[in-house]
C-alpha cells in the first residue's frame, strides 16, 4: 500500500482552498476545526477519535518531530510550542501544492491572505471570488438599481481565475433553468436590504453573472456543516441549470459531493462544461480515502476530475488532503495496473490530468 | 478473515431490538421474516437464496448440531424439532449480548417481553417505548384535551431508557423545525378518532415529548418494509428538526440508515446529539456486511456509531447482527492497523465504544 | 482475478438492449456513443480516457487482432478497415448471449432490426415494446376516443415479450399511485396532439395498460444521457406504483439503476414482483464493475436479479457489458467462496440464476 513513486512526485494544483489561521488553536477549537461540526461535546467524545483525528496522529506527528501516532495531548503541545507560521510553512511545503486556488471570502480575517498563503507554501496563489460574499460587500453601498451594474463591473475587472457559489449552504441547488431578469434581480435586490444573502433570485443571477464574465464557477456541493441540509445538496438539482449553461461553455466545476459523488460524476460525463472533485472529503475520511476515491472516479472521464483540499484554517488539512490524495489516486492507478485495465503510460497520464493539467486547463492557469 | 480474538469477546449493548416469536414457524414464515417482504412468491424465488439466506445455513446450522451449509430444508426441519425456547435461548445466548435495549411496542402479543427475552438470553432488558403505539394505545380513553397530558404524564413516568419514534413508516421524515403548540395538537388529535396514526402534528410533537422528558429518542431510517417509501426516509430530511432539538442536548438515534448510511454519519459529524447505527443492515447484508460498515464509519466520530441488531421475531437474527457486527469490525479495525492508520490501544478504544461503552454513555445504562 | 470457469461457460439472456448500428463511426461519433455524453469537448478531453475508453482498448482490440491497450487511433483504424457487419459478428459472438431482448424503439432507423441482431449473434430474438414509441407512432392516426382502444388493440396482439417505459425521461418516475380512468387518458391524449409524449397522465397509462396486457414492464431506472434529471430517476420514487401494481402478479424490471442499485435491490426484495439489474453500469464502470455489482447484490434475493447489457450502436458494448458482468459475478462469487459464505452448489445455482434462468422465468421465454 505505498504511494507509486510518479504519484508522490507530482506537482499538484489545489483548485480549491481557503487560507489558514493566523493563530495557535486551543483544543477544543483544533478539534472543531477537524471536522464540520459546530462544537466538541462531552456526549460524542473526542473528534481526534475519528478518521482524520487519527490521520493528524499518524501522519502530521512526525512533521513535528514527534513519534507516529503521538497522542492528541502531545501533539497539541508540540504544536502551540512552536511558532503557527513555521507549523504552517511545514505542512504546506510538504503537501507539494505548488498553485493554490484560493477562496477568500469566508472569515477572511482571521486567515492568511491567498499571497501570504502562497509565500508560505512557496507555490502560487490565484484568488476565487465568493459571489455571495461579493454580493454582501456591495449590497450596503449601492441602491438595488446601482448593484447589478456594480456586481457586473467586480466581476468584468476581477483578476480571480474562478468564481464561487454557496447556493448550497443559503438556498440549496435547485437553481432554475432560466436566467434571471435584470427586472426581476432588482426587485429581489430591493427586498433584500443587507446582511446574509438568502434570496434564490439573486443568487441564481450571480451564478449566472460569473459565467457570462468568463469566470469558471465552482460550486459547493454535498458535505459540509450543519448550515447546509444534505438532501438539498444533490448535484443532480443542479440540472435544469447546467442544462442551461451548457452553451456557454465556461466550466462548472462540483466541489466534494460526498455522498452525492456518483451524481457528480454522472454530471460530469453528460455535460461538457462541468467537472467535479472530492475536495473535503479526501482528508475527512482519511485512511478510508481510497475506496470513495475509486467510487468518484468510476464514470466519470479522467479529463473531467480534480484535486482539492478545501483545506481551512489548519495547515494539517492540506497536508493530509494532498496526502491522503496521493495515495488514493496511487491505489486507483495500481488496482487498474494490477488488473492490466491500462499501462503504465495511460497511468501516468490520468496521473498527471487529475493532479494538474485538468485544473490548468479549466482555469487558463 | 478470521475475527480479532479482542473483538470476538466485547460484551455488546444491542440498543435497538424487538422480542422474539413464541412458536415455531413454517417455511413460509420464516423465510419471510429473514427479510422485509411482505411474502414469499414463486416468482422471485425461494428467499433462502440470499445473503441472510445462506448465512442462516452458513452460521445457525451449526449451533443446532447441523453440518454447515445444511440444507433450508434440513434447518428447518431440525430446528422445529428443537422446543423453540430452546433455539431462542441457543441463539441468544451465543450472540454475546449483555444488555437488551427492547422496543416492544410492534406485534407484542406474538413475542416474548423484554424482560422474558432478557431472561432467556442471560443478561438484562431495558425498554424503549414506541411513540406511536404508547399514542395508539392512550387515544381511545381520552378525549382530544385529555390526551395531551395522558402523554406527558406517561414519558414522565415512564422506565423505559428511551423512546422511538416511526414517524418513517408512517409520514417520512420530513418534521418540521418548529415545535408543534398544544392548541394545534388537541386539534389533530380531534381530527384522528383512533386506529393507526398518521397525522403529521402529533408524530412530530410526540418527539418533541420524548426529548422534553430526558428520553433519548431512536428513529428509523431507511430500509424497512414495503410500508415505507425509500425517499421519504433519507435521514436528511430530519435537518431542521436536528437543528431544532439540539439545544435540548438529548440524543437522537438514527437507526439502520441503509442505503442512507453515509447521510446518517453525516448528521452524527455535525449535530451534537446526534449518533447512528447499521441496525437492521448488519445481518441483512450477510457476508457483504463488512463494506457497508466500513462505508458508514467514513466520517461519523467513533464515539457517535452503535451496535444494534433490529432483531424481530427470529433469534437467529441475534445471532447473525452480533456476529456480522464483529466480523465486520474486526475487518475495519484489522484494515485500519493494516496500514497503520492507528495502533493496537487505538483499535481496542474503538471497538470498546462502539460496542457498549457509547450506548451506556447515550442512556445512561 | 481470473473468472471462474463455470461462469465464463455461461449462456446470458440479455434482457435489455438495443440493435447495432448498420454503418461504420466516426472517432467523434464511436466516443460520445461509448458514454451517456452528447458530445466530445476539448475542454474535457478525449472518452477514450475512461473506464469503458480503456477497456475497449484493452479487451477489444485482441478481438480485432490488435494488441492489448492498443492506441484509440490504431483501434478505430482497425476497425474501420473491416466491414462493420464483420465487426458487429465478432463481438455478438464473443459476447456469449443466447438470447437478446431488445427495444427496437430508439433510433430505429440507423439500427439492425432484432431479427437482424440475432442473426448475426447466432441467437435468439425477442421483441420488447417501447410504450411511448407505441403511442407517438399511434397518436398521428387516431382521435383522441380512438387512441385508447388503439393502444389496448397493439399490446394484447403483440408478439412482445415485454414492455418498456422512458418515464424517467419523460416525467421521473414519481408516477402516481392510482391507475388513471379512462376518461382522465382520453383527455390527456386530447391535449398532447402530437409529438414526444411527456403527459404524465398518458405515460402512467401506458404502464398499467402494458401490466394489464400481462406484459412484463421495464422502466429505465437512473444513469442516462443529459435529458434526465437523476433525482427524478430515484426507483423509489416509483413506490405508490409498485405497491399498487403488486396484486396484479406481472413483473416490474427496474433497469440500470446506477447510482441508486441499492434502492432498486430494496425494492427488489420487499415487492414480490419487481427485479432489478445493473444494466448500462457494468460496461460504464469498466475494470470498477465489479464493485458495483457486489453492491447490488447486497440485499437483493438472488431469484430477483438479472444480466443485461443496455448495448446500443456499438457492438463492443454487447460483448464488453457480458464479459463485464461475468467478471463481476466471478469476483462477487469467489469472495463469498473465500469466505464460506456459500458452497460450490450454491454458486452455481445463484450463476444460473442471474444469466438467464431469472429472465426465463420472468419473461416465459
Amino acid at each position: 500500500m505505498g504511494t507509486l513513486p510518479f504519484v508522490a512526485e507530482l506537482g499538484l494544483v489545489d483548485h480549491h482552498c481557503h487560507g489558514v489561521l493566523r493563530t495557535d488553536s486551543t483544543r477544543e477549537e483544533f478539534e472543531s476545526l477537524l471536522l464540520e461540526a459546530d462544537a466538541v461535546a462531552p456526549l460524542g467524545g473526542s473528534f481526534f477519535d475519528s478518521a482524520v483525528g487519527f490521520a493528524v496522529r499518524r501522519w502530521c506527528a512526525p512533521l513535528l518531530d514527534l513519534p507516529r501516532h503521538a497522542s492528541a495531548e502531545e501533539y497539541l503541545e508540540r504544536r502551540n510550542s512552536l511558532h503557527i507560521a513555521e507549523v504552517s510553512r511545514t505542512f504546506l511545503m510538504a503537501s507539494g501544492i505548488h498553485t493554490f486556488l484560493v477562496d477568500g471570502g469566508f472569515q477572511a480575517d482571521r486567515l492568511l491572505s491567498a499571497a501570504e498563503l502562497a509565500s508560505l507554501g512557496g507555490g502560487v496563489a490565484h484568488e476565487v471570488v465568493r459571489l455571495e460574499a461579493l454580493a454582501e460587500s456591495l449590497r450596503p453601498s449601492a441602491s438595488a438599481a446601482e448593484f447589478v451594474p456594480a456586481v457586473r463591473a467586480r466581476l468584468a475587472s476581477s483578476s480571480a481565475v474562478g468564481a464561487k457559489s454557496v447556493a448550497a449552504y443559503r438556498i440549496g441547488l435547485g437553481l432554475p433553468g432560466e436566467r434571471p431578469a435584470d427586472a426581476d434581480v432588482v426587485r429581489a435586490v430591493a427586498a433584500w436590504s443587507s446582511g446574509r444573502l438568502a434570496d434564490p433570485v439573486v443568487i441564481t443571477w450571480l451564478a449566472w453573472e460569473a459565467l457570462s464574465a468568463g469566470l469558471p464557477l465552482q460550486f459547493h456541493v454535498g458535505y459540509g456543516d450543519s448550515d447546509l441540509d444534505l438532501h438539498l445538496c444533490d448535484p443532480s438539482l443542479l440540472t435544469p441549470f447546467l442544462r442551461a449553461t451548457a452553451s456557454l461553455g465556461v466550466p462548472v466545476l462540483l466541489l466534494h459531493n460526498y455522498p452525492f459523488h456518483r451524481q457528480a460524476g454522472y454530471l460530469a460525463q453528460v455535460f461538457p462544461h462541468v467537472f467535479c472533485d472530492l475536495g473535503l472529503a479526501t482528508h475527512g475520511l482519511g485512511h478510508q480515502a481510497s475506496r470513495v476515491f475509486a467510487e468518484a472516479l468510476e464514470i466519470v472521464p479522467y479529463g473531467k476530475f480534480l484535486f482539492s483540499t478545501d483545506a481551512f484554517a489548519l495547515p494539517e488539512l492540506y497536508y493530509l488532503g494532498a496526502l491522503m490524495f496521493r495515495r488514493a489516486l496511487s491505489d486507483f492507478l495500481s488496482d487498474g495496473l494490477r488488473r492490466d485495465a491500462f499501462v503504465e503510460e495511460d497511468a501516468h497520464r490520468i496521473a498527471r490530468l487529475i493532479a494538474s493539467e485538468n485544473a490548468a486547463r479549466v482555469y487558463k492557469l
